[in-house]
């Protein structure tokens, strides 16, 4: 062993002390053990990725004059042509033609995940607070725990919807207790939402940015809207935050995605922010982070976007996860799951069930349970990890994404038979 | 005005103190301005895009059995497969062929530039230190500025060798102070560099691992191949720092990039550090930011690095670069710029001029020359962008990557009738 292998090498305060995401975890167990069927990773269904669309649009990149700047660094915002079809999209839904912003409002980035990270990296320091829902996006709560940021959950009633006069007591404790000044975003999902499966009411948006009108002091909202556009029937009807009129004036940050409607692997995802002071902040922290998102695979979704090939491919793949999840349901159902005392709905988009056991049972990572799972080679993610704080450990989030309908089901035998045993040990 | 628009918005402590990087100004100045012939920007040459061979490789992959996993999720560290290739790459040149390090030691990143944020982001605090060199790469300088990290410039001899005894007496100075614990990294631009066009000699490196070796503490070596792959004759003797046994045991990140060869608008490049916890912390990093580079686009280079067709792309890339720098620079010549007292060599590589102008000439932003360049018609990167302090002011970096063979005659024509107008004004 070389001498200096010993010396210790000094990490920075917040890099010494990062962790392993369960993300990472989850997608590296997926990838790389194809007997083990995951109900676990939010991945698309690779079989109904759009990779002869995009074929054929590279062949027409190829064949258009001057197609090869899109193989060029482009600008660090993003595309301007594929900012100004994001604006359209946005516009498109029932409510939102008036949307106030244009593609000056928008940065395209890799995944909303960047876009998440560089908001709290803009408006966060270690110590301060971010109010979540219950539950939240399990990687999101992994963002605030690197950024060294403290997660407080948003107070709500029985059902999920926001508990306003839980939120205005918790004001005004932050407040005595001069913690008001740490709060500094409030993190909703806010339709088909990752793992709730909810949407959140347009009365209760209006309520929160009337309440968030009161205070004293600008506190940014930032939602995440990554299962908006994979809604089955009919696209959810509460504006966004950025589109009500009660949120005016205030600084929003809404973001969207390309990925889980259409390709993961592109990577592509968009924030829209009307509050160009804090778009300006996120523009400059992504040009030190990339100067700007892989030009070439903005380019393909641009195209589609334009020529309507986006469109369509949605309305074939709404039905399609719609039918996924109905399957992976009614598996459950069949294999006696509700019958032990399982229950869940079936949310009417995204990919998602958000499935709650009989309060005793234990679904964490250390648990019989989750090793029972693992021995009948089946994985699922352990609802526990979507929480602030006060955790219940008899919840699992389970996605209908990625298996074929056969292994959907065979599944969800596993899963209901590890359920079933895990009830009589 | 809404009311709400006027109280105040609380940003990070680094947050708030974010401004506009130069890197972004000179790309929308590039992009945005098509009459304004462009030494600036370090943009490849359109037309010598591999847009044709990306077109036969995506429609290859999408006749693959199950090439659909392209458009999907990958994993957080990059495919295995370009991992692989990568550490093939890297064993191919020469010396390195016993490189210690397998597809575990490397990290696929949205080009280098990720690369140098997180293994910044990682070891850094506000207020810590990394040595950089004179000249050095302009946006890192930003880099450092965003995180708050001061940059001081390792001591170097006329002519751009590092000055040992004059790195001894940096570090007891520091020590003296109580300093040395805020050294965290050196960041070395090492193989045709931005901007200076040198390539480190063995010998700098060698000493420099030798030096390091004395310290009570390990202090990483962050090194930027960004160039390496484009040389013209021969690729340079010099091994990396992680080839070097001088290294063997010290920290070294070493950062190379399929952009600059192959193409900017895919934004894949990639890291190789054989220290497995300081490659973890970042890893875990990459995790909350964006869970993964684009799948994708890392497929398609992982398929031509890996059929041979990568190799013959920089075959042919190499030569077109070589003729396009020395078209530069004659032209500069026949323009009379040395004759005005400017000098500069031309590099075995890359695709930059490092110009030096006579010494009481003022090349900034603010200056004269600056905007009768503009007012001219072309543009150039200020060289005092390129200093952690004591800044001369009589450099420009120009590049002859993006512009066609005759714009850049007329380009150069430009700048050196902008040179001879400003030195009689």
């Amino acid at each position: 062993m070389e001498p200096s292998v010993l010396k210790p090498l000094r990490y920075s305060t917040l890099g010494g002390q990062l962790t392993d995401p369960a993300i990472v975890h989850l997608m590296a167990n997926a990838l790389s053990n194809p007997d083990l069927l995951s109900l676990a990773a939010g991945f698309t269904d690779n079989l109904a990725l759009p990779l002869d669309l995009v074929k054929e649009v590279v062949a027409e990149v190829a064949a258009r004059p001057g197609g090869s700047e899109t193989l060029q660094y482009g600008m660090n915002s993003g595309r301007p042509g594929l900012r100004r079809e994001v604006v359209r999209l946005l516009r498109e839904f029932p409510g939102e033609e008036s949307l106030q912003c244009d593609e000056n409002s928008v940065l395209i980035t890799n995944g909303s995940q960047q876009a998440l990270y560089m908001a709290t990296q803009v408006l966060c320091d270690p110590g301060d607070i971010v109010l979540v829902e219950k539950p939240t996006y399990f990687v999101y709560l992994e963002v605030l725990k690197g950024l060294g940021v403290r997660p407080v959950s948003l107070p709500s009633l029985p059902g999920g919807r926001i508990d306003f006069e839980g939120l205005r007591k918790l004001i005004d404790r932050l407040g005595d207790s001069d913690e008001l000044k740490r709060l500094k975003a409030v993190y909703l999902v806010s339709y088909h939402a990752n793992p709730s499966t909810r949407c959140i009411p347009e009365e209760d948006k209006k309520n929160l940015g009337n309440l968030l009108r009161t205070l004293d002091f600008a506190l940014p909202v930032i939602e995440d809207a990554a299962y908006r556009d994979l809604y089955f029937g009919e696209s959810h009807p509460a504006r966004s935050i950025i589109g009500l009129p009660e949120f005016a004036g205030l600084p929003g940050i809404y973001s969207g995605t390309f990925t889980k409607p259409f390709s993961t692997g592109m990577k592509v995802g968009y924030t829209c922010c009307p509050n160009l002071d804090l778009l300006g902040k996120m523009l400059n922290l992504k040009g030190q982070q990339d100067f700007g998102t892989a030009n070439f695979t903005q380019a393909i979704i641009e195209t589609v976007l334009a020529d309507g090939r986006y469109a369509q491919y949605l309305r074939k793949i709404r039905p399609h996860y719609a039918r996924k999840l109905h399957i992976l349901s009614d598996a459950l159902e069949e294999a006696g799951l509700r019958q032990l005392g399982w229950t869940w709905d079936v949310p009417d988009g995204g990919f998602l069930l958000w499935v709650r056991a009989p309060d005793e049972f234990d679904t964490r990572f250390d648990a019989p349970f989750y090793h029972a799972c693992i021995a009948d080679g089946v994985l699922y993610v352990p609802g526990d990890l979507c929480f602030a704080e006060g955790s219940p450990y008899n919840f699992v989030r389970l996605s209908a994404g990625v298996l074929s309908n056969e292994r959907l089901v065979e599944a969800a035998k596993r899963f209901a038979s590890a359920a079933r045993h895990s009830e009589t040990i």
